[in-house]
């Protein structure tokens, strides 16, 4: 296939081995890159049973097919592995330089497999691959592991780093690229359990595309559109975080004191009529520098939040994003949008989620609260909703997995909850995976994607908040969030279209923007293939069925498709989505349409029939069913 | 588009003109041919609220894919059109040899549009089209007129022609293709409006093949599998009466005595321990005189059907095959075989559909018994159940449209029974298309598929039969055929492929040979270009979603996708499948499944990001839904 180098770095830790092999042609048809390639490599790769943190676990990292071609905001790089804080197939995406260089270097992944015994690096330079010690590096939190890189190596290396967290195993430990997060699912941890503590790569090549002239007008086509697109002022001034007032005030689904509320109740009260702190309207002509962008990202999103003075002077972090302002500010209570920034620079430095962190924090104050947790059980610490300097103090403890608090809280709420022996009645979290910013108590559609997505409480699986809350949005008019009717095939689309831009590479944020209809031509100049939009939709769907099967095959069901039990009995108490929840009955009639759209089995299990239509004949034999009923 | 012509020969009978126009290439990978090519032919070419029988409904005729290159079974030609019968979208369907000579004459595909004043026929040679005086074919039945033709004409002509029937706008009336009928949905009788008696073509070109060593290879290959299938000494032994046991006595689903009852139970009372005489394994030793194939089918299922003595003697029939043996057999209660292929040969010579023909005499045999109609309403005929006499009499005068009968039943069994003002409540038919020969009162997916099939009451467009009572078939397990759970995507996936088939021209008998599986490889030979399986049935998916939007547009919506009162309220007497109906309830709950796995809304309407993802854009704004719930 053009516009792909069709080479595939095999790296095996075990055997301190670098290899380079060609990559299918059917793989590439199929699969594409990116999201796509990674979870065909990871599915082969990881073994049935595979422990998550041993060395039979693998990590397969693919930039998109679009990534660093300079069509603007296609700058993902994913990662596919099987994930410690689930148990599931799990994807997780940075806007990564790393991957732009990998392609640069001559390559369309990379496949980490086996374990080493010291801790090493792998360095990638233009074609060439080699492991090098790294025990140097060993402790360093993630900016003092760039820092120590540059140093060391020279300046020009792309990085993937874990910090101390990964390395202690933290099952919500993230993978840092540049400063920019492969978030979710605790890949930090995989990287951490097989000594890989960072992965360098220099690339100096042309990146391989079928129509160099077509791309550079497509580029300049949408760079206009972009400039031109509402969207686009918004999210360069304020960022993500410009979903808060809508999500908060407007909606009341922004879940607050680990969801006892639908909104910041307690900060709202204390703004009167003007805005929350942790609102970008008040803090971001404050305390942002300078906008901070993935790369070829026209429209960037990211905002450098500096601190200069006061208790958190010396504060620099890119953030905080919408997700962190609930996760680090309304779950634990957060109210002081410096002690948020500061949590956020903490997290990123220890390499942990800071979604998991927060709302594992969250929990554990609840826990407090109820008396299942005395300060004896946390180092001493008086850990209280809002009460900032204990949450930071737990969250360092968290990252460092030290005394007891790291013990308890460093593999997120589900691990928590287990090794207290109580209060999953009130752990917020699906499969493991702890919730993102959207009470879904209110948006029965997101709630929906949440219990169904493959690797667990996901925002991004399906992105489907967009239509939920969004008025209208594509070619969906106002949807009724309140309701469960015939929201099966509405997550379905929203999860192929979501997992065939995490396949191009092009960011979610932009899906607004390209919808699907965009994609046949970036595509067409970038492979010379021709794909229908219907065609690439099914790639899509491909990816998310091979995801499914993959946690088939471990033997998650329909009964893991579950929410939790706060989201289904303990209705949003007042506001704007005040009594809504989302019963048991719901859910189980959101399932059987969501199964039927699928076109698995009443027990949540992909078809034989549809996964020989998705060209997935061996998982068919594998693991697809026969029963439709 | 290699392996097409990429020509499209318009005709247009008001204007007694020709023209050869260039396909787009977009429709030819969209489309690939057949129903596919067909289907958005005639889409656009007719208008909103078109008069099926006026001059604004136009006719496309397309030769499928793979139609005439050698790949076994792949024989079929597709007709779209408004349906007269049912006012919705219609595919007819025959192994045609008319598409064959088509092709080797150098057209994908022929668009009649208006209507001539006299009768005419259409010529084509060898790229060259031209419009003759039919006038001395007007009246002649269907043998007679290729007789006429060849005498005309000279040898070597492939053709369609109508019967009395088709002249005399009977809403049943078939295109007769060289003895093979494009038989539902009254295709004749808008041909017959048009006054366009017969299609003669002469093709001696080659059919264009993208690689022809590897359709050779192909041809062979599958010719072997072929072969040596079990199937293959079924079709070539009994036909597809060989069902009749199985769905007869097995099931207890062969609807007889206008669907009174679920299985011929005077038959088989009669015949004891024996064969009943429709069993093809009683007449065909007897009367079977050699095989019939359709162009390029290696595994014949046609009988030719020869009565040398007797009331009957001179019957000479291609048939009768499974349908035919329940709608002129056991609906109308006739046991005799040879009145059964005396009423076939009836039928194929005055050119009316023999399930529709048979349903609907059937109707007005009940409607006597009720008291509801009177010797003198049927021009003194003694209408009766059994009574073959008089069964032979009324199809003749329904074929010609004579006397009260004609008037009365030649449209079919609903306008019948609106010019009655009774008798709708045991009317076998939806959206005003006869059922064919399957009692869906106990096979639940089956009666799914015959409410929603856009044409109406329709065995062939999902074919999911096969997967409710087969046992296990393809990648199904044995469904339960009285369970209503979960029967949304099968009988989705079903049509998906079932239309795909009709786009490639292959049989429909040879779905449990070629699968989906085996298609791909055909496509890519034929074409030069790679097809995923996912991707060929997305296009089979595309055509199913064009026939819908054009439903929709002319305001058919999910009240349309009814059953009739019978099936609904009147359990199977006994047998088998005893105390088996779908309540109204049940079609509620299997629709809502259905539209989910479709990605439509309640109301049964594509979504406009359903179509918009099958690449149907256009579509999505001129009917596509944005309501979800």
């Amino acid at each position: 296939m053009k516009g792909v180098a069709g080479k595939l770095l095999v790296v095996d830790l075990s055997k301190q081995a670098v290899e380079t092999r060609e990559l299918p042609g059917d793989s590439l048809r199929l699969f594409l890159g990116g999201f796509g390639l990674a979870a065909k490599l990871a599915y082969d790769a990881i073994p049935k049973g595979a422990d998550p943190l041993g060395p039979e676990n693998s990590v397969a990292i693919a930039p998109g097919l679009l990534t660093g071609t300079g069509i603007p905001t296609a700058s993902k790089t994913a990662l596919a592995f099987r994930s410690p804080l689930t148990g599931t197939f799990c994807r997780s995406v940075a806007g990564a330089w790393l991957g732009v260089a990998l392609r640069k270097a001559g390559y369309d992944a990379v496949l980490i497999t086996g374990a080493s015994e010291k801790p090493v690096a792998l360095v990638v330079e233009d074609g060439k691959a080699r492991l090098v010690d790294a025990s140097d590096l060993w402790g360093l939190d993630t900016r003092a592991t760039r820092a120590a890189i540059r140093e060391k190596f020279g300046e020009g290396f792309r990085t993937a780093v874990i910090g101390p967290a990964g390395e202690k195993l933290s099952r919500i430990a993230i993978v840092d690229c540049d400063g920019r997060q492969a978030g979710r699912g605790g890949g930090g941890a995989v990287l951490g359990a097989k000594k890989l503590k960072a992965i360098l790569v220099k690339g100096t090549g042309d990146i391989p595309t079928a129509d160099p002239e077509r791309i550079k007008e497509l580029a300049k086509k949408w760079n206009e559109v972009i400039r031109d697109h509402p969207a686009t002022k918004a999210d360069m001034g304020y960022g993500s975080g410009e979903f808060l007032d809508w999500m908060n005030r407007e909606s009341g689904t922004f879940p607050s004191r680990n969801w006892q509320w639908g909104f910041f109740k307690s900060a709202y009260e204390r703004a009167g009529e003007g805005k929350i702190e942790l609102d970008p309207y008040y803090w971001a002509p404050k305390y942002s520098a300078r906008n901070v962008a993935c790369p070829g990202c026209t429209k960037p999103c990211g905002k450098l939040f500096v601190i200069k003075e006061g208790k958190y002077a010396g504060t620099e972090v890119d953030g905080p994003e919408y997700e962190t302002l609930y996760s680090l500010g309304g779950c634990p209570e957060v109210a002081s949008i410096e002690a948020v920034a500061k949590a956020n620079e903490l997290c990123d430095l220890l390499g942990i989620d800071t979604i998991s962190a927060g709302v594992t924090v969250a929990w554990a104050m609840e826990a407090v609260e109820r008396g299942f947790l005395k300060p004896e059980d946390l180092d001493g610490i008086d850990l209280k909703f809002g009460d900032e300097d204990a949450f930071l103090k737990v969250l360092e403890r968290m990252g460092k997995r030290e005394g007891k608090v790291g013990e308890l809280l460093s593999d997120g709420s589900k691990a928590a909850a287990e090794r207290l022996g109580k209060g999953e009645e009130f752990a917020i979290h699906i499969k493991g995976m702890e919730l993102p910013a959207y009470d879904i108590r209110g948006a029965k559609g997101v709630a929906l994607a949440f219990a169904v997505s493959f690797r667990g409480g996901c925002h991004l699986t399906a992105g489907v908040y967009g239509a939920e809350f969004g008025g209208s949005w594509w070619k969906f008019e106002a949807v009724d969030r309140h309701s469960v009717v015939n929201k099966g095939f509405e997550v379905k689309l929203h999860e192929d279209l979501m997992a065939l831009y995490d396949v191009l590479g092009i960011c979610k944020f932009s899906r607004h923007i390209f919808f699907l209809e965009g994609l046949p031509e970036l595509v067409a100049a970038q492979t010379g293939l021709s794909f229908s939009a219907g065609e690439l939709l099914t790639v899509g769907e491909r990816v998310y069925n091979l995801a499914r099967a993959f946690n088939v095959r471990e033997g998650f069901t329909r009964d893991h498709d579950h929410l939790p039990k706060r989201v289904m009995e303990d209705p949003i108490p007042e506001g704007p989505s005040a009594g809504d929840r989302v019963s048991y009955e719901e859910l189980q009639v959101m399932l059987d349409d969501y199964y039927e759209a699928r076109g698995w089995s009443r027990a949540g299990v992909p078809l034989k029939a549809k996964l020989v239509s998705l060209d997935l004949p061996e998982l068919a034999e594998e693991v697809g069913s026969g029963k439709v009923g």
